[in-house]
């Protein structure tokens, strides 16, 4: 068996990275693939070597009846935030690093909470549609699902994703972009809700309050919710998880995650937005000139190189890498990626995976080969509108020191010589 | 509290299943869906009844670190089949009667073993390219992971879907179309492997073989390998569960499920067909005058109604109802999908979610004013080919009793005036 590597550019990755394996009557097994030797189950030279799961019978189907990752992959966990006061008002972040395309499997799913995750019975529980409208109303679920559904796929971010990169940059990814997933939703428009009560020409603001124990409220725009609101009760196929909102939860494409009421069991029509707990203490930003900047709804555009990533090492030393990462915007869809290698001197134009969806993680891709020497990588999107992701330092002008939402600056990755990967902008980094 | 029912037309569904609160002072509770009292978060006439879950604290956050279903889904598994010899060379059943949208959760992703799911450890795992090849090659995971990849979202449906309805139609669609899910794969594309390895000009097929205990092993003709063949890693964000073949699988888009061969280990270029044990004795079906019909590849346009769906009710008795089910083709994207409500006397174009993606599921909806007299509804497809799925009875007419594959036919529920609803060709119903 012989092995070789040769150079090549970016843009020819091919031959360089592959082990040629010369089977004229030479043993495989040198490198541990191929171990024991048994009976083929189609004779050639390279069958006669079976590894051996082949040799026992393996686990029967469905077990267990609702599936759950492979032992090989037991670290790939949401991972809890040990950094608030307690973890019923905390949050829980997706490993970005170890997923691939572009949806969120349930159970990797980022959380933010705001007393902890009811156990609430879907028999037992209704929205109801009151305030300035014609007729006031009370769904039960099974009403609910007696109104025509769509299904769309839409990402979810926190506005305090990314939070930390404003005062004391994460060193790793999972804390700095982990509050960002993206899944298929299954609901109701809300807008077809409302029709259903009638909404009074006055009626310009809702307020959506969940069923949990911090009664999470906030107000949102009639626009909006005539738009493209879903009450939605599934995702990726399933009925929501608890921690999602089960039964029923509001989602608001684009605008930031904590609008998207979980738990929801009450709309109420008004003439002005409600100044709710989490619209005024909390989710707002003080501005350098003083002013408050209060209802920022939309999460602008962003994106984020997920592998190599921050905290993460590249492994098998120089040569070539898939550098990968996710790109979204609350506008609507990205137009590009770009992604440099030299700390931002030049950029290229990723790979972005199709279909592009609205308001959806989008997946970028670009074959990069490393040659050992330290470097700086990072990606920078432009939306369908026109706009472009800011550095931090524009960001940081533009918001001031007190801002602490909405942190969607272009985040470069530091490579060292070992391949270790690090935030520049983390302390030691 | 009032409540009212006004009778509606298909296309005027609102107000006849809406329950109208009144407010004006009257204590809403009846229903079991308010029921404790407590101080509101925003005070209303609405909010002074709080539901209990709003009144103590909910889980942390990350419990379990990996997510898991709400506890009131606990029903929703994959259902293992009882009915053949052994649970290793077996089936399990997606409950497509309990799923929304197109996407399927991997915990319910339906699986078919040849010999039980085996345990690999991705670090002595390879994928070895040989045979008609001008350089025979060894991939690692780390090798692979060095390719550019995609993600695109394909259905995989088992080439033995629906065979009970040949013979012995299944009460229940679980049994009669369960082997069907969805999902977003990652991977490497097959011809980018090839090219590297160099495809020798008499190179026509491939034998791949699975590094499971039965060996498993199918040909693909080089034309399918060259076009969008993957060699997958992920499932919906996250790395394959075990028994959807990690660390590496084939996936042949439109294709038979078990030709897209899991748990890959091999890949070995000949000039003709390998006539495996699985397209000799197995997957091939047996003509009315005499002849095999083998290399059955392309699953055929299908579609079924899996809500209201053979072996549920329709819960609440007569009224508007959301007809909603699921339509594919392994051609390409669906052109469009009629459904019946009157035995296929009458048919009525259905609502299809988007995107329409090639080679996916594809949602479609019809709201349905059900007036509680007995009634036999189905689903018809038509591809962006052109074909129109067929009835049964044209089915059975052009394979003959002795094909048992890809039973694709129009299939029919009956509704009787309880709201059960059977299949219409089920014994008994």
């Amino acid at each position: 068996m012989t092995k070789s590597r040769n150079g090549t550019a970016i843009d020819g990755y091919r031959r360089q990275f592959l082990k040629t394996a010369a089977l004229g009557g030479v043993a495989l097994g040198g490198a541990g693939l191929l171990a024991a030797k048994a009976p083929a189950a189609e004779g050639t030279e390279a069958s006669s070597l079976i590894p051996p799961p082949m040799l026992v019978q393996g686990k029967p189907v469905a077990s267990p009846p609702y599936g759950a990752p492979s032992e090989f992959e037991r670290n790939v966990v949401r991972l809890a935030n040990d950094r608030t006061p307690t973890p019923f008002s905390s949050w829980s972040f997706t490993p970005l690093q170890d997923l691939h395309g572009s949806i969120t499997p349930n159970g990797l799913f980022y959380e933010r909470n705001h007393n902890g995750v009811p156990a609430i019975n879907p028999d037992h529980h209704g929205i109801l549609i009151h305030g300035l409208v014609e007729r006031p109303l009370l769904f039960s679920m099974d009403d609910l699902m007696k109104f025509p559904s769509i299904s769309r796929i839409y990402f979810l971010e926190c506005s305090g994703n990314s939070s930390s990169e404003f005062t004391k940059p994460s060193a790793d990814i999972r804390w700095s972009h982990g509050l960002l997933s993206c899944a298929e939703w299954t609901g109701v428009p809300l807008a077809a809700l409302l029709q259903e009560a009638g909404i009074r020409p006055e009626g310009k603001w809702i307020l959506a309050e969940g069923a949990d124990a911090a009664a999470m409220t906030r107000s949102i725009p009639i626009e909006k919710a005539m738009d493209d609101a879903l009450i939605a009760f599934a995702q990726n196929g399933e009925r929501l998880r608890a921690e999602q909102g089960y039964p029923v939860r509001l989602l608001l494409p684009g605008y930031e995650g904590n609008m998207s009421v979980k738990w929801l069991r009450r709309l109420k029509v008004g003439n002005a937005p409600f100044m709710t707990r989490e619209e005024t203490s909390k989710y707002t930003g003080l501005l350098p000139d003083g002013h408050s900047s209060q209802f920022n709804f939309v999460m602008e555009a962003k994106s984020v190189i997920t592998r190599p990533a921050a905290g993460g090492t590249i492994s098998g030393g120089p040569g070539l890498i898939q550098i990968s990462g996710l790109a979204w915007s609350g506008s609507g869809k990205i137009k590009q990626v770009d992604v440099t290698v030299d700390g931002g001197r030049s950029w290229h134009l990723a790979t972005l995976d199709v279909p592009i969806l609205s308001k959806a993680l989008t997946r970028f891709r670009m074959p990069w080969r490393w040659d050992g020497s330290p470097a700086i990588i990072a990606s920078r999107v432009t939306d369908e509108s026109g706009y472009v992701q800011p550095t931090r330092e524009a960001l940081l002008a533009a918001r001031g020191p007190q801002f602490h939402y909405h942190y969607n600056a272009i985040a470069p990755w530091k490579i060292d010589a070992g391949g270790k990967v690090t935030n520049v902008y983390a302390a030691g980094a």
